[in-house]
């Protein structure tokens, strides 16, 4: 069995990924935004998904803040309604590269129906497809040369 | 142990979580993509995954022509450069709801450094957050009314 956490990484994914990355978690998500799944027996009903499996997520995401319940109802919080863009970029990337056919479901602006896309977009340049990392101010000093090393590569490579 | 596939969704996210929603996918993609991982052992030293998961990703992600293999280097291909997007807005909804502190990682344009940000935009209004989920041209006939019924919801709700 696999844990679920990503102890040894210095990542704001792996810490999303440890909360949202289990098998079904965006899925539910994607139901209680889109779906109007409120109720364990929505998602249920919804995704077809095993009772027991259904119940880790959605106390999972009370736990984390992703949901907060109401007597039966599991709504999403600011913090799960976040999750939006990252499944419209996951939807997209496999519209195009992962589906058969056209996309069965398209995202819209709701207030004024237009299509959406999402883009990554530079402050300088607008919307970019060349990216790269680099350290940022929550990276522990020393963490990249430490890194670096255990690679084999040396700290100018 | 639960299976791989999403067999009765009718959904793109669906698709592209059957190819990267696995534990450690998109961090090996994340370190192919900036990292400058290729070859089994970058990966192996950069992630600290055992080795039969990360052969069983790499071994998925050429099947799923996400990686191709030449010689002893893993490469991503187009389909898989095209997840940095994604990896792009998970980071940024984990750096904003799930890590600690500042961001350990900064995403910026290659060109010219310039900090980057995901996001989604409706073709007529520009960056916007309220979004609505339609059927698409994909959509099964018959498919979103046998759903509703199985929720028991009515046609028109």
């Amino acid at each position: 069995m696999l844990g679920k956490t990503y102890d040894d990484e210095v990542c704001s994914m792996a810490r999303a990924l440890e909360l949202v990355g289990e098998r079904w978690s965006l899925l539910i998500v994607r139901d209680a935004l889109f779906a109007g799944s409120t109720r364990f027996k929505d998602f249920q009903r919804g995704l077809g998904v095993a009772t027991n499996v259904l119940t880790a997520r959605l106390d999972a995401f009370v736990d984390a803040g992703i949901m907060a319940k109401v007597d039966q109802d599991y709504g999403l919080t600011a913090k799960g309604r976040a999750l939006a863009p990252a499944i419209v970029a996951l939807s997209q990337w496999g519209d195009e590269w992962a589906a058969p056919g056209e996309p069965p479901i398209l995202y819209r602006h709701a207030e004024c129906g237009g299509a959406v896309a999402h883009q990554v977009v530079c402050e300088a340049c607008g919307p970019v497809t060349d990216l790269r990392a680099h350290p940022g101010p929550g990276m522990p000093a020393g963490f990249v040369e430490a890194k670096r090393s255990r690679r084999g590569l040396t700290s100018t490579a």
